[in-house]
């Protein structure tokens, strides 16, 4: 056995280890509600992982120094598979899911924060398997490769190389040098949000369990509800609001704040990503809002406002909870979002899809095309918060933006065969690739996924994770790029 | 008045004479066959044509050996907006469509070789115009302004400019050097194949106005046909494969013809984007076929590998004929059929969308973005036929992908207020936009589009236009840098 796979080992133990303490508070509400069969199942899981943890973490700890390029992208892949395998044994052993292929289903869906469901009926389950179900959100929101880098480190494990592969998004500022103290405050952050969601929506009238089931959905850019409706369930303007903001906070480039923090509240509004992010929402929500006020004929202007700051809040963001059902929207509506299933949240938050960043560089991209074309001989760069983007960042964003459509049409091939309609078969994917959860047609907010066979339902939770891990830390282990720089 | 403004309604004048002369074989059809309504409006047509562009050719010829950059941009979009304004002229004053913004939006598709139509009963059209419609795909094909350079050098005037503008997708290959040469020489290609494939037709029992009609269609990578069922219409495998053949022969790169015959056949087939173009009929034509056996249960194997192969060359082409209303098939296949709508035909060709060169570089550059990867540091380059391609030619293909992006969702936006289902909207503005025709559901191929509105008749006319001009030629007259240039 090699080094680098004897290291390897190592650290999928200590993940182990990590997703049999995540499981505990889980565990705890199911003692609390008398759930038995729950805590048996919870109790079980915790036991395999500390037991195949302890094994493979017990190994003396090999030099650790040089985790090289290529066993970042498979330690942070194998990461997130091993997180839902693990994490939807408690489903099948409680009987909650009792069907494996599902049950790794809606555990994928909720560490990658998509919030696809195949659940037929959400509020059967009981309490403790709702809250695990949220909490692998929560989990996944912030990466479960960056918490476990706030923690490495004290194993002796220095987790900078893995953040090249774990990055959401290219980020053109430069933070902190040393990442784990990135990682602790940007952890400090995001239970701050955690916390004082959950105070509002609880202040709102939810009960405590509500109100953090919905705040992980939240924080998390997930969006599994406890409930079939989702947030239509609360019918409270109030509930919507909070939701709605929080899932801006969610949404938007978390080092930011570290920034604001720091230097103040107008270096945020300098951002060009974080303006064209804010625009876009405000724009599309004022847009819907007509929409539904002239050609559907909603009467109730706040209300009509209400549901479309929420529904463009939550698709940008990738959140995916309905306060409504979009699908019965006028078409201008359903176009507007389902292009924000395209451009998806800010780079470096907790959110998918093709990120704000990304577009904002493209559209840079279209204007200095017709700049060349009338001023033949000039050079026109294309900047970013006045900095030059590196033609390098340019090619790796057109890059991504053509791998994600070919992953899309590529799912889309292999979904269709289920033969349901086009619409369906391509939002289901963009909706998983992009982790927002609802799609349109049969995937639509009031439905869910368990129509799809077996094999879709694998290809999907594959397209989840691929999607989470910003497609090529995914798929370069399938590659012959891999494979070569293996021998080398 | 500037020179340049007196340049350019000179070009203009000498466009409308041609328009005119171009007119003169449908005047001989409607003699022909009676159609005293049709002469009469085809006579009045011919005659303000030729009032106009003598007029404005009468003017003292300025000096046009420095046409600007800029000035090929109008003049170049100004031809087709004024080609299409003039050609639907004999459309409303015979009465065959009498609704101006409906014999507007029908000229545009047949001069951008669309193929879309507003027509509800296409066989109740006088043959004259059927004709005349047709033929327009015919003049489009090879372009109207390539078609123009072929003359106007004996007007003195060098084309050269234009061609820039002008010249469909990225060239990898410059041809000759003088470019009015190479306009004769494709020309003489373009109408050697014109009149193969009327005779093949003619053989397969077609009418001579048939034949000559499908012919149009297809060299022109159009899709008119006579009748409502398309070629269904005609019930025959052998008129299939002749078509499907000349659809493929008419979505390739001219120029490799041409190489071809000076260097031998070997040379095109070391093509890459030839190879892709190829490659990518074979795969999904038996993809499909598959499909057909094996989905929808289609026991006779031979016609569903014909009507297979015609779709996907239709399709892929962008010519948009029919033999089957592949609107029912699975959704497999429809997915299929939807990815060809983007992918397009080979550059220097008379079809539209996207281009396969262009899907041919951005899938290496997906495949360097894995090399980028796992070789940190190592410089890799794209070739192309051996050839490294230029980065700003990276990038220009990266921007006209990402506005053609952009364009869709704008264009879906406005098509959406009229309020059709999303499947309607989203494939009628990708089947302008890619000048293929038929979309999916109320605008497939057994539909027409004379559902929508009159404003979102024009704005799918402008973008049939956009299109067939590769998009920046046209919205280039709208943007700032145009304005600037003009300034200078």
């Amino acid at each position: 056995m090699s080094m680098n796979f004897k290291r390897i080992i190592h650290l999928l133990g200590a993940l182990l280890i990590i997703i049999a303490l995540s499981m505990t508070p889980s565990l705890l509400v199911s003692i609390l509600y008398k759930e038995y069969e729950c805590t048996k199942a919870f109790l079980i899981t915790i036991g395999i992982c500390l037991l195949m943890g302890v094994l493979f973490n017990r190994r003396n700890n090999p030099s650790l120094s040089s985790i090289r390029m290529r066993d970042g992208f498979l330690i942070v892949t194998g990461s997130w598979l091993f997180a839902s395998l693990f994490g939807a044994v408690p489903f099948v052993l409680s009987g909650a899911i009792s069907n494996p292929i599902n049950a790794f289903f809606e555990t994928c869906s909720g560490f990658s924060t998509t919030g696809a469901s195949i659940l037929t009926d959400i509020e059967a389950l009981p309490v403790s398997m709702l809250f695990w179900r949220s909490f692998t959100h929560w989990l996944g929101g912030m990466g479960i490769v960056v918490f476990a880098m706030a923690l490495l480190p004290k194993l002796g494990i220095s987790g900078q190389l893995l953040a090249v592969a774990e990055m959401p998004a290219p980020t053109l500022d430069k933070l902190t040098p040393r990442f784990s103290d990135t990682a602790k405050s940007l952890y400090k952050m995001y239970i701050f949000i955690t916390v004082l969601e959950t105070v509002l929506l609880s202040l709102g009238g939810l009960t405590i369990i509500d109100a953090l089931i919905h705040t992980f959905g939240t924080v998390g850019t997930g969006g599994f509800s406890s409930h079939a409706e989702s947030i239509a369930y609360f019918n409270s303007y109030y509930v919507q609001w909070v939701i709605t903001i929080f899932m801006i906070i969610s949404g938007t480039n978390f080092n930011l704040f570290y920034i604001s923090i720091k230097n103040g509240i107008k270096r945020m509004f300098g951002d060009e990503e974080f303006k064209l992010y804010i625009s876009i929402i405000a724009i599309f929500t004022l847009l819907i809002t007509l929409d539904l006020a002239l050609t559907a004929n909603e009467t109730n202007l706040f209300g009509a406002l209400t549901v479309s700051a929420f529904q463009v809040s939550s698709i940008i963001t990738t959140t995916g909870y309905a306060s409504t059902d979009f699908d019965l929207w006028p078409t201008f509506a359903k176009m507007l979002l389902f292009t924000l299933m395209f451009i998806g949240a800010s780079s470096s938050s907790t959110g998918g899809g093709v990120k704000v960043i990304r577009i904002l560089v493209s559209f840079k991209l279209i204007l200095r095309g017709f700049a060349l074309k009338t001023h033949e001989n000039r050079i026109v760069n294309i900047k970013v918060n006045g900095k030059q983007v590196a033609s390098e960042t340019i090619s790796n964003i057109a890059n991504f933006i053509f791998f994600y459509i070919l992953l899309l049409f590529v799912g889309t091939f292999i979904i269709a065969f289920d033969n349901f309609d086009v619409v369906t078969s391509f939002t289901s994917v963009i909706a998983c690739l992009g982790n927002i959860g609802p799609g349109f047609s049969l995937v639509g907010p009031t439905m869910n996924y368990s129509i799809f066979s077996g094999f879709s339902k694998l290809v999907l939770s594959f397209l989840m994770i691929a999607g989470r891990l910003e497609l090529f830390t995914f798929f370069i282990l399938f590659s012959r790029y891999y494979r070569d720089s293996n021998r080398a």
